[in-house]
């Protein structure tokens, strides 16, 4: 019985992993799609986030059935329901990159991004894929220099999202309607996928080390 | 035991109708601060925000005792996880009533929604409240005729949703970029919102009737 708990639960693990692997690349690709308007780079991101929701809900189901069967108890349950949490926070990452690729889309051939903020943009999305990428590496390794480094990239994605807000509320900018809903939205949902890589880090750091240090609130 | 586990399982129903009823008040005085600019009110909602999280923490914790001590079978622990993700739904409506206070504290003495798009706003955020109260409702009764009028105020708050970005992109659309961020993000919001509470439905609807139908995505 704990033997097999204890592979169900690295399955689970591996699992969790291949989800944060899908995300990554769902936002690496929908980083490129929106910096070059390549429309079936977003499609692609759009199609593909079916399968992370797919198995997100094969993960859930394993979890539950894991809860069934096994009845874990103590630290065991806390790093099941820990579990469903994360796959909930990646499926959320897999939609918001999913959003951008469908601004890339809705505005196809035109760029989302007027040329002013661009260099905002570059580093931001830059930035949300790194946390996606160290939510992979903490999530194999639980070694918490990768949370360190997602709480620090999280930082600067936040004074990112600021200088969007600032750069619209100058004098100097003429852009339309929709380009400042677009690039409101693109900087919402970029700095809501950081959010979520934080609560995955903060979730393996409570794992790891037994402390719940609940993230600040996002402004 | 088994009498046990269901006071346990009573109480964490209550519970969650507690905390569906705290997220109902705040969009309510969050709507009402956001059509008058009342900065006291958007305050209020901003600080109980702080109980939101509490009872959802307190009720998270509930049911991972309740998962420890009584290791429920089947339908007991579906609903227990579906618990647990209810809850963390409706601590994500709070947030976003906190959010569109936060945008009325942040524009005070003026208004955050222009005149000429103030009915759509009254109107979505009237059906975000309403939402709110069928949550509450169908929590209590567990009577899925709530969770169709769920369903329906959602399609409404999408419409609106809509018709604002209409409005934004509109030739005589001559408002600031600022206020067509701030009016973009409190649509989301309220969009995000009232996708929740249609979540939260989906929970009831599939422990209700055995049958899951995933409400199909945000656009």
């Amino acid at each position: 019985m704990r033997e097999q708990f204890q592979a169900d639960l690295s399955r689970l693990g591996r699992d969790l992993v291949d989800l944060a692997e899908l995300v990554h690349r769902a936002m690496d690709d929908a980083r490129q799609a929106l910096r070059t308007a390549d429309v079936h780079r977003a499609e692609q991101v759009i199609s593909e986030d079916a399968r992370i929701d797919q198995l997100q809900e094969q993960l859930d189901e394993q979890a539950i059935q894991l809860l069934a069967l096994q009845s874990p108890m103590a630290s065991d349950l806390r790093t099941v329901v820990a579990t469903l949490r994360m796959s909930s926070s990646l499926e959320r990452m897999g939609d918001l990159a999913r959003h951008i690729a469908q601004l890339t889309r809705l505005r196809y051939p035109e760029q989302v991004v007027p040329a002013s903020v661009q260099p905002i943009f570059a580093a931001m999305s830059a930035d949300a894929v790194e946390a996606a990428a160290h939510v992979v590496l903490l999530l194999e390794s639980h070694n918490l220099s990768h949370a360190d480094r997602i709480d620090e990239v999280n930082r600067l994605v936040n004074e990112h999202h600021l200088s969007v807000f600032r750069a619209i509320a100058d004098q100097g900018w003429g852009e339309a309607g929709p380009t400042t809903t677009d690039i409101t939205l693109a900087s919402r949902y970029l700095e809501r996928f950081t959010d979520h890589a934080l609560s995955v880090s903060s979730k393996v750091r409570y794992l790891v080390t037994g402390e719940w240090a609940s993230h600040s609130k996002e402004p």
